[in-house]
């Protein structure tokens, strides 16, 4: 698949800059007859969107999703959804003093490299904003999975130390009460606090993003190069920041001995430590997965680096942004997760005749 | 890209069981008249096959590679790349009593819910002797390679609780001098005690493969959903048993705060927190990244699963198995990663006209 | 690739429906730093419009592209180009009548076979309509192809049983002075009345478009199934309408000798039998080919078919519609050649290291 | 896909040169639980073998192919199936002659333009040996295609001038019954004395090959790009030496209105002048094309052409050929429809849920 084309079967491909008229995408291979919840995509959207809250960035985008084509009469026909999202509150002026600029931890000088040019306003095609499109496209394809009840739920588990108890039980009507989307509240609160600090000084905090796909049948992945872990790493390392994923019991599972790790039953019941996949293929027990992001790049405080001329300068950024992305990128994560999994579902559908 | 073929313009594909009567693949997209060094190729093989030393299992495989196509007169002539790899010391016998049963932390539940049927001899196509094939297609991709003067070095950095020190300095001399592939002496031969340990008491333990690849010029990746370490997340979490992947500082960066994080210049320097990819591109500097492997799941001690009847049993595995599958996985972890460079290498070819 | 995208490196993804609000697509691949000339590409766009001429629908539609992304200061950045058409002249009302009805000739029942539903609207997505998103991309890879010096001249050959006659030779200044696309004047008159004779008649008839490729160089196309014959079949057969498809002289071959047809030397300059490609391989000569497209489905004469409920009724369509289609298909096959040729320009890059 | 994959769910991955050690493929995609009739897989490839019959090559290779994977217990484990053909009468001295000559008509300079270099030994991987593998691959195609009752039946229509008569109905069980699989017992007479005087004089002809699909059932085939004859016409235009390809009337469609072509109910029954694809997608009616092969490019007459110097000179070719091609391609061109059709049905699975 190219760069901007995500998916076998299922594909979402995106286009757009930040500082554009517009950016959007191309969902193909939406089955026929599915019934397109319109609010629920807007939902998912708002769910991301800049200006949300008091921790995030203070960019305002409606982001307003406007679907060109591939729906008629409240359902889709089979053929590509195109859909745009307008770009509104650009202030391209805000990017020129970083035009010869390399920021530290950002794009700018790799796209040189790569492109021998850029669009330096708003860190152009590197920008988050690009994730809204994947928003979308996982919108649609959490429409699909709805046929097959899989529900996908993300929330924070994580911001710099501040993490959910050891003994932490997901209550999944806490998330969206918490405006970290953090399910723990006395966590959450912490979280809220930490970030805040970190607005106030300038600074950023990383954290990580938990997931749980509930109700994928057994038998979907591939299991050699495709496994379904795999596309699901693929997926999150895709997304802006990401450093880091862990599946089941992650990186602590190399921490253990087999005849703890193992699914074995007890009490009648198997464990579930490999995270709902065995040789790349889901078992039907819950997915589940995390996410490590990165604290943001885009800092207010002094940084020294190089300029196009080779000389070393002090950047002070400007520009508007966020002083943690998790809390945003909740939705970003369980829109990967069902690119993923609606692709594994439709390739799944040609494995036996 | 199916199931079974890695990659976009170098492209591995493979097939194969590990009771069949030979492995194989076909490399297609190897630029023509690059030089073929087949004695590198049979040693990268050599390092992975079972039986190396004495912490590995038992199974006795030469593991020879046959180059069917592709070659001519010593170099590559831009056509398919046909090879296969017989199936020696197959003992099928050994696993009649696992027909019915659902090993835990195996594939063979998930397979039959797959296809409905499956090949239970030695896993089948789930075996780790698919990566055989895996090591022949990143010994060619690192050929390749070497016209970059791209340089790709894996090591066990941790079995079990055991790591390298925090220290802890590369010297790659000492990596081959290690059965456990451990630099570091002092480390390598607590992991080589530990997992005697396990082979003596029947069970099994993971650990983690770091790996460095150096000379990767700055521009290699794409952009948005095949960044370069979504690519190697991809390609690391394909490998049997790995179950986490961190890039740079990896989840440790979760924890960080920017004006920390940020690779800026010190001293004149800039730092490598990022391990060497900024935006899905390389930056030029070296690509750090960890593999977590889970505990082998083939133990000799008593487990409880179910049957295909759906009976509770007791299963007592025999069959011969690796107690830490660390050390044979540093040459699939360096071919993978290859695979994944000489792709990007080859992509950014179309990039500037 | 999906049904929706076209091409490896160079890929365009379209979508769209005739009376949806746009059309569009995305153009992915596009090397950075090509300088765009919009008023290029909105020529192309002209010569496909309908209401051009007295012998095209007189459905009007300014058929303006608004690029959205990828273009940056007059130059692509290498990131994907996003671009929309919006659909203007929609008279949904007219195909009321047709809701029912499986119209011959038409996509009508085949598209409710595959996907259970259709939207009837203008034939929803089976419309040519879509066919401009293919001149937009088309036009883009021939921006490209200006690097290379390529040329791509398409002409209508035949319309119906009249032909350019046999001892012909292209001056392609004539081209657009002919309505019909003919550059041969005495043919171009005769092919126009005829045109319009079915016109009055609520006829129509269908044609042939010869196009030939220049300049391009020697090694371009993959030898195995990609051969660059292969590509330009499946592009030109993935055309609205197209039956046939001759590479060089084409169905002629089949009835010549070897002696007669192999490209040897004749005072001292190869013969072009073969049309420019051996063995799936541009070989330096111009490429040739020829692209036969059936009359338009739709006409005003009654005919018999079946509606929804499989009763046998009368239709007698209304709608407008061309009674020709290969003058305004001239650019489209232009645009699917380029489409092909700029693909595998950029394959070519990673052949030799 | 890649220049030696074909298909995108069900697909096909080839490598080998005429000289080698042995050709071979990867079936990807199968799904599990087909019965595999190992006795009809070698039966077409004893239909394209050389050395059948008094008209082909003398070129005696027995062509028995080696099944490596993917099949347990005679049926299809929905793992890849490799498999090899081991290459037996090479004569590769033959060639010696010819390592610095471009042989007219054939790919010898392309392919040294594309590589930089070649393997000259029987035209390396341009031979048409490389198709063995494309009637491997169609013949386990055709076994999952018999789940549906796909037939598909391809035949002789031409050699040079000599065409079955217009008022011709076919008669399968002829088919075989003729060394030229021409199923209409005079004009094969004729076709096969032509053959046997090109082969006394060193010349070849060309023809065409005919083929039906029948019992594809309606809702087949992508609707844009990769419609369904698109598809069919890229595998055509793959086959070595096909330079013309016509789907339903094809060409002669050109040639006609709109109201004698349109396939309009006449006495209750569609007509099908458009072979049973409507909007690229199958309509239920047999599928019906014609492939036309130029004459074989190995002639024994003298010929002018260049040698690698850039010297004119004449060729006297000596090698081992078929003085017409078109009885050996039946089999390939029934097994490239096959991969066409066998990849449309599996697509088909995943467009409504």
């Amino acid at each position: 698949m190219s760069a901007n084309t995500f998916g076998e079967i299922f594909r979402l491909t995106t286009f757009g800059e930040s500082h554009g008229p517009a950016i959007g995408g191309i969902i193909d291979g939406m089955p026929a007859g599915i019934d397109i919840d319109l609010a629920f995509i807007q939902r998912q959207l708002d769910r991301r969107k800049p200006g949300q809250s008091d921790i995030t960035s203070p960019r305002k985008e409606s982001d307003t999703v406007e679907i060109l084509s591939g729906v008629f009469e409240g359902k889709s026909t089979g053929t590509p959804i195109g859909f745009i999202i307008k770009n509104k509150d650009q202030q391209s002026g805000d990017y020129d003093h970083l035009k010869d600029v390399y920021r530290p931890g950002h794009a700018d000088f790799t796209y040189e490299a790569k492109y021998g040019t850029r669009d330096h306003r708003g860190s152009g095609r590197a920008s988050a904003r690009e994730t809204a499109c994947r928003v979308v496209g996982g919108a649609f394809a959490q429409l699909l999975l709805k046929k097959a009840n899989v529900q996908i739920t993300g929330f924070v588990s994580a911001v710099h130390e501040i993490q959910v108890p050891e003994n932490f039980q997901l209550n999944k009507s806490l998330i969206e009460q918490s405006m970290v989307r953090c399910p723990d509240p006395a966590t959450s609160d912490k979280m809220i606090a930490l970030i805040q600090e970190m607005k106030e000084t300038g600074d950023s905090v990383g954290g990580v993003v938990s997931c749980i796909c509930e109700n994928v049948p057994a038998g979907w992945g591939e299991p050699v190069f495709d496994k379904l872990n795999a596309m699901l790493a693929h997926a999150m390392l895709s997304i802006n920041a990401v450093k880091g994923f862990d599946v089941g019991d992650g990186f602590e599972a190399t921490r253990k001995k087999g005849s703890e790790h193992n699914d074995a039953l007890v009490n009648g019941e198997y464990t579930n430590h490999d995270g709902g996949i065995q040789g790349g293929i889901s078992n039907g027990r819950p997915l589940i997965f995390k996410v490590g992001f990165k604290p943001v790049s885009t800092i207010s405080k002094p940084q020294q680096t190089l300029n196009k001329s080779g000389e070393e300068i002090t950047l002070e950024a400007k520009g508007r942004h966020d002083p943690c992305v998790v809390p945003r990128a909740v939705p970003i994560v369980e829109s990967m997760a069902a690119l993923v999994l609606a692709d594994a579902m439709l390739l799944q559908q040609s494995k036996k005749i």
